[in-house]
């Protein structure tokens, strides 16, 4: 059994060619070609920590993969990343295992980003002005990931904390972003046509009248079925909306939330990887409403598991 | 992380008391003292095989514990055990990971062996002939673990293929047992007064009235909805059934199995935590007819890999 520490996986990732691996993930899972279990969840109250576990496998490749993937929120008080965890590979034909990738959470935050990309690349608008709810780690990568797109290099961000605004305008000043930091949520609706958010908010940050015509929405903190960011009526009033998973979505995230609002019609609703397959077409026109609710789905973690597996094999054994 | 192999947990387990640990497990467990969510299963068609993952915790202690446990019934063709696994702790306050045991399966042997044992002590009367259905791996462990509690030596066994009647046979003799192959597993119920089920049929071995007055059955094989070891009317007609976890059993093993035969008032089954606790009395005279479904809970893994993983360190630091 191998054991590759982070630094070895970042090593491999970055001589991997993602985007067209995790659009692959997406089109296997929604044609049927791959199992994805529903989510295993372990709950902890004191102190409050979340455990979440994602497996499956291609039907056909060589691997199955689990995903061990942790959220502590009182982690940073005492200097350790609130995120935690590790993906496991094994062998599809008799179960051996083969690796323990010891990621700690860099291929969950990696594949994440990438669908991220994925859904501004295929149903935002021409980006004039990017705008992102949250501070954090993902609210970094995102822009990271969405650098590779567009040529927008406006950006405007709204988090809880000043201190946390400024920090995070200086990071995406290095970037070579413009950033304006907003006063509200509704104020970067009201400027942004690119909304990425990614806060761990359990109460929504975006009302149904705040977001423009035009607007293309990557949902990505809310991925329980208590946590959200979009408002009573954003999905309803969505003319498409794109779940990674509808079924997931159905149980957890920001479709789940709309749901439990009584929107039970959803027929606005498609999933990512029709669209990447070509049996929709996504956006249809310059002035709809998108908005994609991404929880992440296991596959995403087979293939990038996978990927960084193969090639740590060919390089160590020179095939 | 600490990455242990199956020969250093071997020699661990040689020094740990694992009755009183797995018993304490089992009060935890029935006294709701820890968080066990339902087992995660992965399926696979060709070749067959399944993925169980069993997760959870005991409230107030240090770590969480996810299994990863696999059957793949064709592996044995090519000279790979069919069953295949490894346990993880992680630290419960931070979701930190602290070890991977890697026991291919000998922890889930175990303590699988040793509930079945907890069960025999507690629910059969003084044991004239131990019935063995099944000549594979927990045939042969909980054999061995019953020679720690009664001095019957009389055994008898059957199992589909005469060759390894043959061979399980002479190993038995060798732990010191007179042992005798039975034509059916009828003929088994006839002589054994402890029958110990450890095939995975999914078609019924024995029928109710197969079974003597006095007889306790520990049903071990059945841990999937679809296995089944005891026929229609064996479960209705204990007097006692004792299950390791009742949410588990519904859904799994010998008792969902009844209910779907169509049992449903199940007011004879009480948890194996109550009679340990001292909540239930258990068997109650000599002819009871009682019958103990283990379908496996994940507190018996939390409990004997955090028992293994705190000898480990002990011994590392010489604590």
């Amino acid at each position: 059994m191998h054991v590759l520490k982070k630094k070895i996986i970042n090593e491999i990732l970055k001589k991997l060619e993602l985007v067209p691996l995790i659009e692959r993930g997406f089109i296997f899972y929604s044609s049927k070609q791959c199992i994805i279990p529903p989510i295993g969840e372990l709950l902890f109250e004191e102190p409050p920590g979340e455990v979440h576990i994602k497996y499956g496998y291609v039907m056909g490749e060589s691997y199955y993969v689990i995903k061990i993937a942790s959220g502590f929120s009182n982690n940073e008080k005492n200097g350790i990343p609130n995120g935690q965890g590790m993906m496991l590979l094994f062998n599809q034909k008799n179960g051996l295992p083969l690796a323990i990738l010891l990621d700690e959470a860099l291929l969950t935050n990696v594949r994440t980003a990438i669908a991220g990309q994925i859904c501004a690349a295929r149903f935002s608008n021409e980006i004039e002005m990017i705008g992102i709810l949250g501070t954090g780690l993902q609210a970094r990568m995102q822009v990271k990931h969405l650098k590779e797109i567009t040529k927008c290099r406006k950006l405007i961000v709204w988090g809880r904390s000043n201190k946390k605004m400024n920090l995070y305008r200086v990071d995406m000043e290095k970037l070579g972003f413009k950033v304006e930091l907003a006063r509200s949520p509704k104020k970067l609706a009201s400027k942004a046509n690119l909304i990425v958010t990614t806060t761990s908010s359990k109460k929504h940050l975006l009302n149904k009248n705040d977001i423009m015509k035009g607007t293309h929405i990557t949902a990505i903190g809310s991925d329980t079925p208590e946590k959200r960011e979009l408002g009573p009526g954003v999905i309803k009033n969505a003319d498409l909306v794109i779940a990674d998973s509808i079924s997931q979505c159905n149980k957890r995230g920001e479709i789940a939330c709309a749901k439990k609002d009584g929107y039970l019609k959803t027929d606005n609703i498609i999933e990512l990887g029709q669209v990447l397959s070509g049996n929709h077409p996504g956006r249809e026109n310059k002035m709809q409403i998108t908005v994609a609710d991404l929880t992440g789905v296991a596959v995403q973690d087979v293939q990038i598991a996978t990927a960084v597996y193969d090639n740590y094999i060919r390089r160590k054994y020179e095939i």
